[in-house]
């Protein structure tokens, strides 16, 4: 079946339990997907756009009101839409990161962190990760003081991980942004796995910088997400335009540099604002969201052999495990090979996981209800079972 | 009637002709809308994404494909997606510019072009518009060498507009480019308002930056674009990260520096996909819309006073009219003020103009039919009637 030429129709979400660990929480919600289809059109929420001419500003829709909500509910000052949280890292680096500068990352920053700084032509440092695949307050220390050393400057920027993509660790913020502070370093939590679905407090964090990712975890269309700031930085990083057209005179009103005047209209600011309410209940109800993947990893690793290599009791949906002594012992030998284990789970209606991984593997549950989680438990515990695996306890 | 909580239900383009200055070539066509529905969530284009992992290698669905077609539409050499052409504006400047630079802009460029030359930190300068609102080649070889004089610097770019959003006028890019190259000045031709309306060939024009946006002009949900380049400046701007985990020793594999790696994932790229066949034909049909503009403007000519302020006859279905000495005397006396004329358009199911506007305003008729068109130019005439305007002819 295809929804327009050569274009298959999607219905993953629809015919599976999905667990793919990048797309669990950015979902839409029914109330997203109805204002998508209202909004489709790309400058639909400029109908109403009146002075001072910027999207923050638009009362119809209600995109104000959702902007300052957004702060409120992010524990901030001041927030904005932008496309994808990777736009928030490239505004905060555009404006603060100078050519040589030194910036902090840690082992696990995500890929569009380092591009930024890249971009920016700054030097990336990373912060190491202890044994527990947690990054400490420690080994901040450790590394501000060794870059202060060797670079001879202090780094202009810190990025931390609130919940990293690699094993999905909630990560110290609050002391880690409280050591780089003793440095004056500005920090930016990154919030991509953790904004939308668990109940974020900059402030409490000691961000100075915040960021969202809409396609990730706020149930909305990409690319979306949010930046949030403090008053402290805001003139900075929403810096609005200072150019001038040197014949006509021309100047650019209240926009935004490095938010290159309006970022997210149609489809994408309005999917983001049909999900809030159901963003601002879901996020109250994140224990029983860990609870589920803490039963699908506990039957996992009933499964002998099997490890998981995520902090545990997990703290967070997104997991990742380590089957190498189980599922990938099967691999060697069955004729699917690799393959087998996605097969099966694939025929009990589960998909998400990396076709033919059956060594080192992620899932995230987030989403799923009760009895989902019991029927994902159950068929890993069932697919061991019929390949001979041995089960503990 | 509302599509979710504190959302009003959007109607616009169901109810009225709308005559939106910029919605006009973004509305989505019903493939698109069928796609954005599919693909609603922001990874569902990622669910086959392999090596090297970047969205566009992805071949199901057929963002690989897509690609490839929208470069060889473009008469360009490779192209990619970008959230919003402003985005690729960006991009070039943030790969071409450095700071104290001096750039070439127009009379008429978009606030997001000095936007980018802002946070590139280059110095913006403008090339003057002839008395008929064009910017001419003698122009820019006036303000090449004057810059060239007083900065002592060539400059490091020039934007041109295809078709200006002020005025909705055509340029004569081809010789625009030929001066600018007669510098070793690279040229970035914004085709905002051309690109999937009108047949744009870029090499033709000789650009070596062709951008189009997705939301204004190619039928696609926003923020969305393309930013297509030749082989010559691709290596450059689509530059792969160099840069490195200093303790982890990871590396980025190809993400692009200045895409922040991939940039439009569902609705957005779907969206503009599906569009696509649409657009391929529709540029084949321009010149029937040109012609209902030139109806709607001879319609509107023959109210005496009135002024079309764009070139006439008309290239371009973006019309700038100045009703100053008719629709605009009216609204000195009318009890609606100069809210008569929206409003009289309104009861004639017309919508898009600038509620308010009697005196110089734009119009974008693109996309109406016949029977919309000669509706159009009634509902004028007749307005002008019922206030007691003269007619000429």
């Amino acid at each position: 079946m295809n929804c327009s030429e050569g274009i298959d129709t999607r219905q993953v979400d629809e015919l599976y339990i999905n667990l793919d660990p990048i797309q669990a929480g950015g979902r839409l919600t029914t109330d997203a997907m109805k204002a998508v289809i209202a909004y489709g059109d790309g400058y639909s929420v400029c109908d109403n756009c009146v002075k001072p001419f910027r999207l923050d500003h638009i009362s119809k829709p209600p995109l104000a009101e959702f902007h300052r909500d957004l702060a409120e509910f992010l524990n901030m000052d001041v927030a904005r839409l932008v496309p994808g949280a990777r736009r928030g890292f490239q505004a905060v680096a555009g404006a603060i990161v100078k050519p040589g500068d030194p910036v902090l990352l840690t082992a696990y920053s995500h890929y569009t962190e380092f591009l930024s700084v890249e971009q920016s032509r700054g030097m990336p440092f990373e912060i190491p990760a202890d044994e527990s695949h947690v990054i400490t307050p420690d080994a901040a220390a450790d590394r501000i003081e060794e870059v202060i050393r060797t670079t001879g400057k202090t780094p202009a920027l810190m990025f931390v991980e609130h919940v990293d993509y690699q094993y999905g660790n909630l990560h110290p913020v609050a002391d880690l942004t409280r050591v780089a502070h003793q440095y004056d370093i500005p920090v930016l939590c990154n919030g991509a796995y953790t904004v939308g679905i668990m109940d974020v407090k900059g402030k409490e964090l000691g961000a100075d910088f915040l960021t969202g990712s809409g396609h990730k975890s706020m149930a909305a269309p990409a690319p979306s997400g949010v930046l949030a700031t403090t008053d402290e930085w805001a003139d900075k990083v929403f810096r609005t335009t200072g150019v001038k057209g040197d014949l006509t005179g021309r100047t650019f009103g209240i926009k935004e540099v490095e938010m290159m005047g309006c970022t997210l209209m149609g489809v994408t600011s309005v999917g983001m604002m049909a999900s809030f309410p159901h963003v601002k209940r879901r996020v109250k109800e994140f224990d029983t969201q860990v609870r589920y993947a803490n039963q699908i990893v506990d039957a996992l690793l009933s499964i002998e052999g099997t490890k998981v290599q995520s902090g545990y009791p997990r703290m967070h949906t997104l997991t990742r495990m380590n089957t190498i002594d189980s599922f990938d012992k099967v691999a060697k030998t069955h004729k699917k090979r690799g393959f087998f284990l996605t097969s099966a789970l694939r025929e009990r209606g589960i998909t998400g996981i990396l076709a033919g991984s059956t060594r080192v593997w992620k899932f995230n549950s987030y989403g799923i209800n009760k009895e989902q989680a019991e029927h994902v438990s159950k068929s890993f515990i069932e697919i061991a079972e019929r390949e001979g695996l041995p089960l503990s306890g």
